[in-house]
C-alpha cells in the first residue's frame, strides 16, 4: 500500500535550508503550535502528495485533543454531527450525505455499487487512479479518454465512448482534475448530465473544489436533488489538512446516498477524524488561510518556471504540472537527493512533473534546486 | 450507521452514582488522565458496545497527541511500522499482515475477495453480524446454523452446510462467539482446517483473543503458513481500548494477503489510529491491565446475576450474555431510563441481554438497577 513514498530516512535539508525555515518572515499563516506538541520530524520537504502544508486547523488540533479520552467508543453520535454539519453548510440534508474512509472509500463504493456485466467506466488520461485502481476487481470495461490539448477533460470523446459501450456507464470527472490541475468547463459537464440518461452514473471528484479561483467554475452539488445520477465526492484532505486522518464524503440524492452506504465499511470514519472534521467546517478562516498561502506558494512556483523558461500548466489546486526537460524519474531522483519529494511519473506526460505546493519557504528551497539543476544542466 | 445507538443525550446517571465513579477505591486500573485533557462528558454509562472502558493506554494517548502535526500528512510509512510491529508480535512476517479499517473492513474483503457465483456462507447463529451484512451485496447464499446446546459453533452442522453447497464457501468462525462469549473447540476448528479442501475459506474472527482465560484455546494464526484458506481477522478496538480509532487487521498467507489488500480502501488508516496502535503494542502491561479490570467487572456481574438466579453464559470475553426474565427490549429501555446503556435485542436469544463490561464502579451501578428491577418484579 506504499503508492506514495514519504521515506522518512531520506536525506536531510542541509543546514541553511532548515535555517530559512524557520526564518521565513512576513506571514504567519501556518497553524500555530498547540502548547505541548512537537514540531514535525521530518527531514524532508514533501512536495508529492498534494497535501496542505499548514497541517490540521488550530481548533481541530483541539478538538482532537479533547476527543482522545472517548476514542475507546464507537463513533456513531458524531458521524451524524458531522453530515448535519456539512449538510448545512452546502445547503442540503443529512440524507444527502455519506461520509467515506476518505473520498477514495466514495469512489470506491461508487464502482461497488454500479458494478454491471456489460458496465463501462469511463475516465480521463491522466486523471486520479483510484477509481481505475477500485474497478480491477469488477467487471467493468474501462475506457481512457486523453484530456484535450488544453488539459481538459474531452467530454465529447467521453459522450462517445459511454454510448459505445454495451451496458451502464460510470463516468468519473475529477475537477479540477488531478494529476493536471487543470478545469473542465462545468458548462459543458451540465450540458452533458441534463442529457444523459439515467444509466450514466456521474462520480465528479471535487478533492480540490475549494481552491478553485478561476470564474465560471462551479460544483456539480446543483444536481444532486433531482438527478440520481450525479455523485460528487469531496475530502477533508486537501484544503481541510486532514489528509492523514482519512475523512472524505459524498453528496447525492438520498436514494442514491441510502445505495452507497450499503458498500460502506461500517463506522468508516475515525473518532478523532470526525471530531477534527467538525472544528474544522466551524473555523471560518481555515479555506482562507488555506487558499492565500497555497497562491504564494504558486507563485513563488511560476516565477522560478518563468525565470527558466519551463512551461506549466493553469493549475486551479494545490499543484502544479510543469514542464522539467528531461526524463521524470530522474529529476525525482535528484530533488530527492536534495531532501526535497517532488512528484511521482504520470506515464501520460513524462516530460513533466506535479509538483505540489508547500509552504512558501518550502516551495524557495525547491526553486533553490530547480536554479542549480539548470546550472548543471539537467533541465 | 448508527447499529449502536450512543444516546449521548439520554438521562444522567443519579448523583449518587457519578459519586461512587469518582470514589471507587483499591485498583488503579483505569488510565490516568493526560494533562490537559478534559475527562470524559457522558453522561450515560455505555455497557452496550463490547468497548473496553480504559480507554486508550496512556502511552497511546500521548503518541496521538504527538503525531497531530503530521495528521495532514497520509499515513504510509506508520501502516509499514505497525505491519512489522504486528508480524514481529506475532511470529509471523510483514507480508503475513493486512491492516483493515476496524477488523470490520477485514471482514468485508474477505466475503468479497471469496465472492463467486454459487458460493456459501456458513455462520454461526447468533454471531457478529458484520460478514453477513457485507455479503448482501454479493451472490452468497447464506446458511445460519444454530449454535449448539453449550453455546459452541456447531461444527458437524456447519461442515454439513459446506458439504450442501454448490460451490466453494466462505466459513465465517467467531471464537470467542460474539453476541455469547463462548468458546468453541479449538481442537475441533484444527481437525476441520486439516481436513478441508482449500475451495472451505475460513474466516476465523478473534477480535476478543487477548481475553480469553480457558484452557485449551489458541489462534488459528498457527495455519497461516500452510494454509493459505485461513485468514484470522484481530483488532485494536477490544483490549487495546481503540474502537473509536477504527483499525484492526488480519493475519494471512502472503498470497491471500495480497489477494484481499486488492479489495481494501486505500490507506485505510488513520495516521493517529497507526500512531496509538504501534504505542499500545509496545506498553507491556496493556492486556494484563485490560484483563484485570474486565475480571473484576465479570465478578461483580456473575455474583449480582447469581444472587438474582439469573443464569448467564460462560463468557471468555469482555461482555456476558445473561438471562433477562423477561422482553429484552423492554429490559433494555428500562435501563436506558437510567442511565445505563445495555446490549440491544438479538432475535436468536429474546430472553437473554449481553452485557458489556466497564469499570467496576460502573458494574455497580448496573447491579444495584438489576437488585431494583427485581423488587419491582420485572427480571
Amino acid at each position: 500500500m506504499d503508492r506514495r513514498d514519504f521515506l522518512r530516512t531520506g536525506a536531510a535539508v542541509g543546514a541553511a535550508g532548515l535555517g530559512r525555515l524557520v526564518a521565513f518572515p512576513g506571514m504567519s499563516l501556518a497553524a500555530p503550535q498547540v502548547p505541548g506538541q512537537e514540531a514535525s520530524s521530518s527531514s524532508v520537504v514533501r512536495l508529492n502528495s498534494n497535501e496542505n502544508p499548514l497541517g490540521l486547523s488550530p481548533s481541530a488540533r483541539l478538538a482532537v485533543e479533547k476527543a482522545i479520552p472517548e476514542a475507546n467508543r464507537y463513533p456513531d453520535a458524531a458521524r451524524e454531527e458531522l453530515a448535519e454539519a456539512l449538510a448545512a453548510k452546502l445547503g442540503v440534508t443529512a440524507d444527502n450525505i455519506i461520509l467515506g474512509n476518505g473520498s477514495t472509500e466514495i469512489l470506491q463504493v461508487i464502482v461497488q455499487a454500479s458494478n454491471a456485466p456489460q458496465g463501462t467506466l469511463v475516465l480521463a488520461d491522466p486523471t486520479f487512479e483510484a477509481i481505475a485502481w477500485y474497478q480491477r476487481t469488477l467487471t467493468y470495461a474501462t475506457e481512457k479518454v486523453p484530456l484535450t490539448s488544453g488539459f481538459a477533460h474531452d467530454i465529447q470523446q467521453m459522450k462517445d465512448r459511454v454510448a459505445a459501450g454495451k451496458g451502464p456507464a460510470v463516468v468519473y470527472l475529477c475537477n479540477p482534475n488531478n494529476p493536471t490541475g487543470t478545469l473542465t468547463s462545468c458548462a459543458e459537464i451540465d450540458a452533458w448530465i441534463e442529457a444523459a440518461p439515467e444509466t450514466v452514473q456521474f462520480a465528479v471528484d471535487e478533492a480540490y473544489f475549494e481552491y478553485v479561483k478561476a470564474p465560471g467554475y462551479w460544483s456539480a452539488i446543483k444536481w444532486i436533488q433531482d438527478r440520481p445520477n450525479v455523485i460528487v465526492a469531496r475530502t477533508f484532505s486537501k484544503i481541510y489538512g486532514m489528509a492523514g486522518m482519512r475523512l472524505g464524503y459524498a453528496v447525492a440524492h438520498p436514494e442514491t446516498a441510502r445505495r452507497l452506504r450499503e458498500y460502506l465499511t461500517w463506522d468508516n470514519a475515525n473518532s478523532l477524524a470526525l471530531a477534527a472534521g467538525l472544528a474544522s467546517l466551524a473555523d471560518e478562516g481555515l479555506e482562507a488561510r488555506g487558499r492565500a498561502v497555497n497562491e504564494v506558494a504558486l507563485t513563488i512556483t511560476r516565477n522560478c518556471l518563468d525565470e527558466l523558461d519551463l512551461g506549466y500548466l493553469p493549475s486551479q489546486a494545490n499543484f502544479l504540472m510543469h514542464r522539467i526537460n528531461g526524463d521524470a524519474k530522474e529529476y525525482i531522483g535528484r530533488m530527492r537527493e536534495r531532501g526535497l519529494h517532488v512528484g511521482r511519473p504520470f506515464p501520460a506526460l513524462p516530460s513533466y512533473n506535479r509538483l505540489s505546493m508547500g509552504l512558501p519557504e518550502e516551495m524557495e528551497l525547491w526553486a533553490e534546486a530547480l536554479m542549480d539543476f539548470r546550472q548543471k544542466g539537467w533541465v
